[in-house]
């Protein structure tokens, strides 16, 4: 295998640097959040419109919210939507068709909305009909400026008293994890956490708060690495994958599961990832562990998240692939507009 | 390979009696949905509890409800559970640990709460605490009562005007489905399906109210045929999924990817996967298609949901194992109680 240093070159879209930047975004993220005005305030559920990497943002949040967070990743909004529901658009470039269209829907039924964008027409939107616009910063990829899209919503959450856990309180073990992700000396938990990914298929286990970041490790595999991954969580898995294992070293040798953990996850929970170590193990499958830090689960499901991000990165790199470039999407797209 | 009427000798559980047998069952689930009182209704939202084939049934019902419908896969509550929620409690045994604790700490907060079992301690609680229990018919595998699990719950939100759709609607597909997926003159195509399958591990596409379906797919593959299986959905799968086609064939040469289409579908859903599936043959993916018959959205994605329970029955056949045990989950049920 070559040398981390070499591989490094394989980085042309600059994607190390978005990922260091990580723990300032997540703080100038917070700042922004000031931005969200406090007149929205008095709805009885949240809806999150947004795909991919603002989509995660609405999972993350409702996990946390102590008001119902529903995300909705489509064209149309359920038929509940109403004047109580507060909509939160989430689209960095502004343009994600999937949200202007269920964006446009809603504000038929309610005014109490908020949108965040670089710009495009949904900043155009929001103009025209007196909504409140959030201005993200420009020049990242979408799923490298989560820092951005999720923190306004923690922030402007933890001043309306509505979440669980202090999202600040997180920042100083994003920075920690940082300097030991950034480092080639050889002792970078990333890397080798990365280098025992390659050439197979990892399936992420998350339970409770880390289930969305078991979501965001596999579309980070996707899109950084060019490569299958899939997820879900325990203890629902354990209600039918776990029986999937049976045949699962003859149709899928590849395989490879990653347990997110965490020193809060609920006491049945971790006694079940015992178990479902020694079920794998008995059939000869292989499976990884990754202990989150931070001192609450909010801090320990985003130190999981940004973890991810950078063993995602290191993947592609050993995969011999720039993880900036997402050309399926571009294809994809360019074939919608010609639609 | 064998001829199909041998390998029919490997349901030594009697999966098939079960399947066929699912239409009638849907048929007496919605006769018992008179069982669950008119008092209910005035909630604002509804949180159905439930693992595994049970929760399935409120992934369904949320999609196709008026009212939000929120499934809780956990042993804990979100904290918004008010007085104003529903609490549908669905335990094929009545003793799935986590639906019994999170239905216990429910309580304590709303009284509007129904439960489903074929007894157990969750209709022992129940009747401790005044609340209705709706008897389920005893002697299945929980995966193979979802007429009994779900169609009560259909046909309880139709009276109350709170469904898109008619479940009775449904059951003549149902019934035409069911004469072709149990003949064995060479012409059945749960059969033909299965063996596009084997060998393979599918990955299941659905889209808005196929989206649960697709999930429920899965986890019949991996219940039944004791094989992986993994599952994602459109549009969302568009914006992070795709791209990991770059290197599927890479390492994950035994993906075969299995598009749920309806004539309901979003146009611009059924345009990505006309898309999709050029995106796939241009990297020399495999994928299959089933289109769903039935009038609307609702017997659509019931039609889906049957046919995929089939094509699991008989996927397990060619895997040479019989459907009906699940070794593993009894196996950490086991270990569970120990703890």
């Amino acid at each position: 295998m070559a040398e981390w240093a070499e591989l490094l070159a394989l980085d042309q879209g600059r994607m190390f640097e978005a990922l260091r930047g990580f723990p300032e975004q997540a703080e100038r993220g917070l700042a922004l959040s000031c931005r969200i005005p406090n007149g929205i305030h008095g709805f009885k559920s949240v809806v999150v419109l947004g795909m991919g990497g603002s989509a995660i943002a609405g999972d993350l949040l409702a996990r946390f919210s102590t008001v119902p967070v529903i995300t909705v990743r489509d064209y149309t909004l359920p038929p509940w939507v109403n004047s109580e529901t507060l909509l939160l658009a989430i689209s960095y470039s502004g343009e994600t068709e999937e949200t202007l269209a269920a964006f446009r829907e809603g504000l038929k039924r309610t005014k109490r909305a908020v949108a965040l964008s670089t710009g495009g027409a949904l900043a155009a939107m929001c103009e025209e009909e007196g909504i409140p616009w959030v201005p993200v910063p420009p020049g990242l990829q979408p799923r490298a400026a989560l820092g951005f899209l999720l923190f306004p919503l923690l922030g402007c959450f933890s001043r309306f008293g509505l979440l669980r856990g202090d999202p600040k309180g997180a920042l100083p073990g994003l920075r920690a994890l940082r300097e030991m992700c950034v480092s080639s000396d050889g002792d970078n938990p990333a890397q080798k956490f990365a280098q025992e990914l390659y050439g197979k298929v990892p399936i992420i286990y998350g339970a409770g708060t880390t289930g969305p970041v078991a979501y965001r490790w596999k579309t980070q595999i996707n899109e950084n690495a060019k490569q299958p991954a899939y997820w879900a969580e325990i203890p629902e898995l354990c209600h039918n994958e776990i029986v999937g294992y049976e045949l699962c070293s003859k149709v899928f040798p590849e395989g490879v599961f990653v347990f997110l953990r965490t020193p809060s996850d609920h006491p049945r929970v971790a006694k079940r990832v015992e178990i479902l170590k020694e079920v794998l193990s008995r059939r000869g499958l292989l499976f990884l562990e990754v202990w989150a830090e931070g001192e609450d689960p909010l801090s320990q499901a985003l130190w999981h998240l940004y973890f991810g991000d950078w063993v995602s990165f290191y993947l592609a790199l050993l995969n011999g692939v720039d993880p900036t470039p997402v050309v399926p999407i571009q294809e994809l797209k360019r074939k919608l507009k010609e639609a």
